[in-house]
């Protein structure tokens, strides 16, 4: 986590979200390769190409890949190859949900194995057993994003219930704390963070002040509809959250009329971020 | 669900669970073939023989073959297909959780894809979003068990905490409720089926009386720990829940100090399915 704090200073904060459909990818691309998963991976190279100096990281949504089966899940392990490559922080956006020795494969699968990112987001649902395994990888600079608070409608169904005088997504944090404070690095955060989607400004605030010490993958930025003024009140000093847009990045040449698409691309990031920054 | 319902009449409430990892298959068997990956095909494929009539089902945990990366994920894929060859019916447990066009994915994946299953297990936590999108397959016979209540000592972290009068598991069910009361089939079950751990009597009788029209997915039997007694409560009239063993049934053969697995798993799998009918 700390890495990915250094990103935001160099590079601000924007993550390019990498959830590539294939039905993102322009005809006139497309008609070039004799696969689909040949186009799905380099359309991938070229938006890492173009957006790697000014995204702080990539999140990559395995369940595109998945959807494609094992040609898929290639696609999906070449593109983190290539990303890390490149030297960038790469988040596989899981949220894989499972305890003890079921939850060490999935840490194996994907902190060592053919899938091996920097970090991943876990779901909390069956409680502490389901992150503690991942964490016995901290040490090889590896990090989690909980899910706490996501930014769809039907997230209130539990997240936003009160349990006592506070809500469970407020319950996950307590169920983290401790792991999280003894495991706080160099820029206050633990190697534990939280996705937290975009919210309105108060509660933003009050999110930010009580999940202290976790870092923040914040989705819901562009397409999903959340903007640059809900995102200042989730970060502390200008730093501690990297905000995910991808539909927003990857099909931003389809506003334009066109298809060179990785320009386009490099050119909403470039635009996110200074919205981003503007507002700070 | 519904032939899920039947299979329990005929064949009794084991589901085997082929959580299978490398380490579990005996030395002198996986010294026969050349690749790790093969020996997981071929003791997978054994236990299947020595067990479908004895199995109401299978259920086949994706943790361990991710945790081999695409190569292992090639063996989960055969697995699932050579169970289908035999006619049998195949839970994919993947507890995956994600929203609308990315749950629609994972849909895709483990019902259409390489990956296609009858059912598979999916984690609540983002809200009824992130059921609905699989949903979408129920007039192609497939269904779903949503993680209500799991067997793991820390499910009480979240799951128990009580959101009102009532516990966050049973606002699972709540948030349910209707897709489930409109999807009822031809014994009283919805394509909505609950993953509910073993636990003690009056608990379970409290659950079965809550969560009515769902079909059970009860982990934690032999290895985890729970028995024969509690099951009964879960049930109604004999039937509305499958019961898995993993390591129970694929380690059975270390109980009896040689390596016949298949044998001692058939033994094992009859074993129970007479325990839990003897109880019942």
């Amino acid at each position: 986590m700390d890495r990915l704090y250094e990103a935001v200073e160099k590079k601000g904060h924007v993550c390019v979200g990498l959830d590539t459909s294939v039905d993102y990818i322009p005809e006139g691309f497309k008609k070039k390769f004799s696969s689909v998963y040949d186009a799905l991976f380099e359309f991938n190279k070229k938006i890492i190409d173009a957006t790697e100096d000014v995204a702080a990281c990539f999140k990559v949504q395995i369940a595109y890949y998945e959807a494609l089966g094992i040609e898929g899940l290639k696609v999906y392990k070449k593109t983190i190859e290539y990303a890390k490559e490149k030297e960038a922080i790469v988040i596989g956006d899981i949220k894989r949900s499972d305890i003890a020795d079921t939850a060490r494969m999935y840490a194996r699968a994907h902190f060592e194995g053919d899938f091996k990112v920097d970090l991943v987001t876990l779901n909390p649902y069956m409680g502490v057993d389901s992150i503690t395994p991942f964490l016995e990888y901290t040490d090889k600079d590896k990090g989690v994003f909980v899910l706490i608070k996501t930014s769809n409608p039907s997230s209130k169904d539990l997240q936003l219930l009160y349990a006592g005088e506070n809500r469970v997504y407020e319950r996950v944090y307590d169920m983290l704390r401790s792991l999280i404070e003894k495991s706080i690095g160099e820029y206050g955060y633990s190697p534990i963070g939280a996705v937290v989607g975009c919210t309105n400004s108060d509660e933003a605030g009050h999110i930010r002040k009580r999940l202290k010490n976790m870092f923040f993958l914040i989705p819901g930025y562009g397409a999903q509809g959340g903007g640059a003024k809900d995102i200042k009140n989730l970060l502390i000093d200008k730093n501690g959250g990297v905000v995910n847009s991808s539909r927003g990045i990857l099909l931003a040449y389809r506003k334009h009329g066109d298809e060179r698409f990785e320009l386009h691309a490099r050119e909403e990031a470039l635009k996110m971020r200074e919205e981003i920054l503007n507002e700070l």
